[in-house]
């Protein structure tokens, strides 16, 4: 397995494979590996005979208040995990040789950005689509993944290669969870035993609202005045946002037809923790 | 040569060239072809063995009080023009497959674009960034020709290319000019024999420049002094800029060390016309 650190290396290792014929596939992480990446390095593997890892934790896409120094970083092991997974080559660039002193060029997307994690980070999908279209024109993947729990990234990367043209297959990854529900993320080690106990809750919210789905439930105030009714009983958790969207538009929904995305985004103690599911009527 | 219409096939034809190893040159081009375009397509002859030329009267690069819908457009003759110089491909997409009704992707450069002509078209350059990245992705070039007669716009899409990572080489193609001097456009079509004639000042007024530089003036209140002095001359144009700027930041320049491009933009009746030269001292 080849670690990268030079983005032209990079592009010239990818054309190269691109001439010889190899698909490739990138899994773009922010590191700190977990069993959700690893998974993703899997599908990656299936559709693709050349996978590249970035790992970069990118710091366009934090504000200047968010956790981008203390974003847990841990290279030697995240490493070993890639090559366990078999991935071909790691690309493990610096931030200075990803973005010039006056670098200056920006991929925005204006229409899913606007709600969800976009109105409490709004410079946020700016940094991921930016990135990501770096990532694309460097490791050059015909295939690339992403995880569902960064429902509205994968949405805004979807949006940004049609929009764009770029020639690449987003393939999602299911959102993969600890045994007692709570979704994988790598900030879930900054929780504390009490605040990792409370943080089922975004998991039990969610289930209520697939629940009342199942039952029939339709109407979206019902479903997120009980989700609120579950994160009452943790007093550690306080609710960034919880939201009924249309899954393509991201738009409230008031009353579920078409596919609807419930996102989520809660702080518990300092850490804030997303996750979501989609309800699709049978 | 093959005309293709539609930008999947465009991608799929370019992946197929570049799989079967040639070298793609783009021309982008918004067509009504003069002989300025006609060099840049031998500029990417020289460059490449595939050569694509789009064809693309881009609605995004006009403001709505600007001459999107009298923009000249003859598809009939370009389509000759390409092929007497020896063009592999024309790419002549509709505005309706190149920009679905609810895209909302944009690439935007933040530094370039605040003076000159992104000042009195504050939306231009965000539009011919977006569509000169989907062109990238579509014709999918190692190589693409621009035209130095559109200097901010140049140096735009090279500071796109670097930003962002496209693996695309930009050869800029000097500007072509008319055997009196003026700068060869698709809009020179406008202007009336009076109109043809006052458009001079333009290139009269690069030209004093010029020569007060190579007589050794360095300061660039001077030169704009000098011509507007020679603008006067010519009552039929109003000035919409003349400046004088770094040639790699685009920042104002008061005394010339390093390159300086002075740049202009002149309405000549209705029409809008663009000239410049760079000053590199000996």
């Amino acid at each position: 397995m080849k670690i990268i650190r030079s983005p032209e290396e990079m592009q010239q290792e990818a054309l190269l494979l691109r001439g010889n014929g190899r698909t490739i596939g990138l899994v773009p992480t922010m590191g700190y590996l977990h069993e959700g990446h690893l998974s993703l390095i899997r599908l990656a593997r299936e559709r693709a005979n050349a996978v590249v890892v970035s790992i970069f934790v990118n710091p366009t896409q934090f504000a200047p208040n968010e956790d981008l120094t203390r974003y847990p970083r841990d290279f030697v092991r995240d490493e070993a995990l890639c090559q366990s997974q078999g991935a071909d080559m790691v690309f493990y660039p610096t931030a200075t040789d990803m973005y010039l002193p006056d670098h200056s060029v920006y991929v925005v997307e204006e229409s899913l950005t606007s709600g969800l994690c976009g109105a409490s980070r709004p410079t946020h999908f700016r940094g991921v689509a930016t990135v990501v279209a770096k990532l694309f024109n460097l490791a050059l993947p015909q295939v690339a993944v992403f995880g569902e729990k960064d429902a509205q990234q994968l949405r805004v990367i979807k949006r940004m290669v049609r929009d764009l043209n770029f020639p690449v297959s987003i393939v999602p990854g299911p959102i993969v969870r600890e045994p007692d529900g709570l979704a994988m993320s790598s900030r879930n080690v900054f929780l504390s035993t009490e605040e990792r106990a409370q943080a089922l809750c975004l998991r039990r919210a969610l289930d209520r609202a697939e629940e009342l789905f199942r039952q029939g439930e339709r109407k979206t105030a019902e479903l997120l005045r009980n989700m609120q009714e579950v994160m009452a009983q943790c007093p550690a958790a306080r609710i960034d946002y919880i939201e009924c969207v249309d899954d393509e538009s991201l738009k409230p929904v008031t009353e579920i037809g078409k596919p609807c995305l419930i996102a989520m985004a809660v702080f518990v103690g300092k850490t804030r923790l997303i996750d979501n599911t989609v309800l699709r009527a049978p």
